[in-house]
């Protein structure tokens, strides 16, 4: 089965995560039997090592990593490939996959151009 | 006339800037005639004072900033609305706006959403 870590970096304001819970919802709202839980590197609970050990326990044995990183910088590329070597090490019996920064997906950068296009918001 | 800057965190690496840059080509691409540049917080070029600067001297008189991040912490509820209060006061003529995080526009959301559940690249 598979399962779906959306890892991002984490803020001291708690708030910062909310768009960050509502992707997590938009996913499982459309697929329901993908596994899905956001991880954070910092500030914010769980770890990657706590989502991945929640989705070994619910049955996933392809575990894919989704950094919700806008580009790739040293967390990305180096950072989470070696906790990831960790968990492969922890789980041999899993398939781990380290997905591309999310913010390098064409359909983001799209979005964003189109976000940037938007009317703004009237001012107070 | 209108001008965008896309306001980002900033890296190291200079990589990770490189789907910020396609952001603002697509940009671009899409709208002509509406200025836009990147500008970021740390690391890399140009500030965000030197970005207001070259899209005042295109003759921009109603600036938006856009955060480029993911979700609002201090850096986009704290330090840019202190930025762009020294740049209304520095540019009074102009129109300043400061609009909320990229990621918490739905379109981002529904397009990391949609990412998350892409079929991963083949591995090596």
């Amino acid at each position: 089965m598979r399962g779906l870590i959306l890892f991002a970096h984490g803020a001291r304001d708690p708030g910062w995560a909310a768009p960050l819970q509502a992707t997590v919802a938009r996913v499982q709202a459309l697929q329901p039997d993908v596994p899905a839980t956001l991880a954070f590197l910092e500030f914010l609970a769980p770890t990657l090592e706590a989502a991945a050990a929640q989705l070994a326990e619910r049955g996933c044995t392809h575990i894919e990593v989704l950094p919700l990183f806008l580009g790739a910088g040293g967390h990305v590329r180096k950072d989470l490939p070696e906790r990831l070597n960790a968990l492969k090490s922890q789980y041999p019996a899993l398939h781990w996959q380290l997905r591309p920064a999310v913010g390098e997906s064409p359909r983001l950068i799209e979005a964003m151009a189109l976000a940037a296009l938007d009317a703004p918001p009237p001012q107070p």
